[in-house]
């Protein structure tokens, strides 16, 4: 067996010392850098750079969110858990709609997928909240039509599904029209969950104590 | 708005089509390919062939295993949360030791990470199940260290961990000396949750009616 590193803290310190030193951030603003160093963290490549996008916005509207207690909806359990709870703001609630039985309702009634249909249930509670989307690109679809038919805006959105169709052409959309809503996302077929919720994870890490 | 596809089954069916079309899978066993395509579905990248080990075996392991009734370990939530539950044989647990206060402690006690210290709670029932780790690398460190000490063969395993410091090295480890158990393992820094769910999925899926 070879030797191998097992101080949690010296690993946690490491990894982001080999990320800050392989990595060139210097395209991103300086608040939105740990963003960005969280996410390659989170998938391990430092390529990324190129595809990801950060609005000038985010890190700021993602922390007023987290600090007025508003909710983070979810696309999938796998976010929900990617987020680190503990280290968000007392009271804030992580939301993931998916298996709610009305998603599926929905989304078998309207021959749409239930990651889509889930995005309906967000809705009443959206404004001002964080929106987080790591695996599916019909979820991030959804949640533009029903911006573009008069939803009330969330604070931010995470948009970062990942996969062969529709993943590289929803993100194109975010980052193209955003709705007058910050917002992140990686370009491309690239994403996933540990990803989106490592955004989220970087604001609240720099807020709490 | 672009237009987009929001059928589930259409875009499922142009998902795996895209992969079969993209990535060379011939250098797998015919029993690993479905394994193959499924991991790629899960991270986008068709790149990751060249990375990608299966033993040949694996498949099969994994297949005795589920229908055996064993349990899954799994060293994160997202892991847990990546297998569709659904499609496994009735019966069959899916475990995650990570949030088990005795994880905390005797990770605490002995300086490891809580990952490394959670996978000691797996060895009462590790004989015969399937062990699948897509994050922490000191996990994966950590049960090559026990079956070096004498623990209970598991069925298979399945390791993925992503990340800069130990993943690519304890995959290495796994892939040159796997001590005789089938597995499946990308080498490098990538990796991560949903990659390593996939595998069991794609198992799980062929083996559903």
């Amino acid at each position: 067996m070879r030797d191998y590193l097992s101080d949690p803290a010296e690993i946690y310190r490491r990894s982001f010392a080999t990320i800050r030193a392989e990595a060139d951030l210097s395209g991103f603003a300086v608040a939105a850098r740990p963003i960005a160093e969280r996410v390659i963290h989170a998938c391990g490549m430092t390529d990324i750079v190129g595809d990801l996008r950060i609005s000038g916005d985010l890190p700021g509207a993602i922390a007023g969110a987290l600090k007025a207690g508003k909710p983070i909806f979810t696309d999938s359990e796998m976010v929900r858990q990617g987020i680190i709870a503990r280290s968000l703001p007392a009271g804030v609630e992580i939301i993931c709609t998916l298996n709610d039985p009305k998603a599926r309702e929905l989304g078998l009634g309207r021959q749409i997928t239930r990651s889509a249909a889930a995005v309906s249930l967000w809705l009443p509670r959206l404004k001002g909240a964080v929106a987080v989307i790591g695996n599916a690109p019909t979820a991030l679809f959804a949640l533009l039509e029903a911006l573009d038919a008069g939803a009330d805006k969330p604070a931010a959105i995470v948009g970062m599904p990942v996969g062969f169709i529709g993943a590289q052409e929803s993100k194109d959309e975010l980052a193209e029209n955003p709705r007058g809503v910050p917002f992140a996302t990686l370009l491309g077929r690239r994403g996933g969950s540990a990803m989106a919720s490592s955004v989220v994870n970087a604001v609240a890490t720099e807020l709490s104590p």
